[in-house]
């Protein structure tokens, strides 16, 4: 009699916020694959500040993208999650966020408005908001400045040249149990790419994250970002990313750290010279988390990670 | 060797706007029957106004009423899609009204958009804007004062005491050619019940339309209102109802007249007084289109048809 073999497919848990969450899980989910992404609950800008500031709702704006990221319904009811207003009343906000709004009114709450979303949109795989308390994004500069919202740090009004300090949330925030469970029985679970303060660092603020993630017997990588950004990491090397997100995390919790080595054309750099933003190089590494180099560029237009070569160096990594 | 017989599922065509469709679809969607429903396109009123304000487009309330009724989605989807909001900038905007200007957006067209709203509910059956142009309906009361915009007539700035003498809309508006052929190869057409001047007769100002039921070789049958309407059809009788409707539609193109003769209790009625809308007698009807009285009333509550006694009558005169 032959043996059963549990062949089950990896489970991956990626986390972070904002549009490298949604690079990395359009990538993966060619893959076989169970998708899980825990988003941050930091953001408070554009149309998501809107909805939280006349709602009290949990910020939309990254779970919309995410749920986009899964979703396997047609492409219009995806086109259509990503509508954004461009007139009158509605102007600035994007249809999904106005729909999971709705849904939280309708069921009570967020977490539900997330499934329930994500059944409309026939996405493969759960997302998690990191946690269900409402929380701000807080933050100290070098120069002893306090800069108070998610929104104020990533558009910085401060000079942004000043390095951050420490950042935090206020009030404290506990995980989402769901959340942690997802973390305890993952295969695999990947850390950005994404904005450092305002994106990654955020889910690590949460009480209960950094522990949940060293416990857990997963596989840890960290993707770091392509380009540094002004107000929060500018001047940043690939060894300066991962002693920050260190500070929160904790040292020896990550096994691998993904950097792209492939060079940018100075055309396509270019453009982002007004915003004072630079190619990252790999700096003083040390030789833990073990550095994954490669070309994981995309061919062309923004500098950015290409999904799929992305999503081919993690899933070997597993 | 047997004759295949074709036993397809008589055809019913609802014509209307406002919340009579949606009795009328909510009843028959139990029958085995296919539902068309061919909507006003006159509304200017709250949500559906502003949008159309705003956006140019054609209004959205009624197309949303009626997907709903035929929606064969779960019960949240509907719930979402009624789903009104009260809070800061999207105050007064139903979810349903936003999701179909977002679709007219992304797809260009209305027709499109509410093609697609109906995939997304799971709607059986079809809905039709009566005309894709972009109309206002325009009265003329008995003392000569012009009202402009359907919102206007139906919420009455004028003295509604005052009889409607004629409506008419602008500019002129043409039949949409998918309504027609739902028109040509109906087995049943069923006009009403709802608000005479601002949901019923704006469907016949369009032109082309009272030729196109007049020519296709249906049942057509009128359902008459329950309570009348003070600033459109105060102190009128059935026989009032439809000699109007019949100004605009023709003569001898109904079959039947469906009347409820069931009088609500004056507990039920008395609500009413403060809007001065009285329970609809009988009046002075011609024996032609064929009466049908009987009870269609709803047992408790407001004074509105019972669904499924509406729908046991309509099915019988097919």
């Amino acid at each position: 009699m032959q043996e059963r073999v549990d062949k089950r497919n990896p489970k991956i848990v990626v986390v972070g916020g904002g549009t490298g969450v949604f690079t990395v899980l359009s990538g993966l989910r060619k893959y076989p694959v169970e998708l899980s992404a825990i988003v941050s609950m930091a953001d408070d800008g554009g149309s998501t500040g809107v909805l939280r500031e006349e709602f009290g709702i949990l910020p939309p704006g990254d779970v919309r993208r995410v749920l986009v990221a899964m979703s396997h319904s047609e492409r219009l009811l995806s086109d259509l999650f990503n509508y954004r207003f461009e007139e009158g009343g509605l102007r600035g906000h994007t249809f999904g966020n106005i729909m999971l709004t709705a849904l939280e009114r309708l069921t009570g709450s967020f977490e539900e408005a997330v499934d329930e979303a994500a059944k409309i949109l026939r996405v493969k795989g759960r997302v998690f908001p990191v946690t269900l308390d409402n929380v701000r994004l807080c933050a100290e500069l070098e120069d002893g400045t306090l800069v108070r919202g998610e929104t104020n740090i990533d558009i910085p009004r401060h000079d942004g040249f000043l390095k951050i300090a420490r950042i935090w949330l206020e009030p404290e925030a506990k995980l989402n149990t769901k959340a942690e469970s997802a973390i305890k029985n993952a295969d695999m679970i990947i850390v950005g790419p994404g904005d450092l303060y305002t994106s990654i660092v955020p889910n690590l603020l949460v009480r209960g994250m950094p522990e949940a993630l060293k416990n857990s017997s997963s596989k840890k990588v960290y993707v770091v970002n392509l380009m540094t950004k002004w107000g929060e990491t500018n001047g940043f090397t690939a060894a300066d990313f991962l002693s920050t997100l260190e500070k929160y995390l904790g040292k020896n919790v990550l096994n691998c750290i993904v950097i792209n080595n492939k060079r940018p054309s100075l055309v396509r750099t270019k453009q982002y010279e007004k915003e004072n933003a630079k190619f990252i190089e790999a700096g003083n590494l040390p030789s833990k988390p073990v550095p994954v180099f490669g070309d994981y560029l995309r061919s062309r237009g923004f500098v950015r990670h290409d999904p799929d070569k992305l999503a081919k160096i993690l899933v070997s990594l597993i």
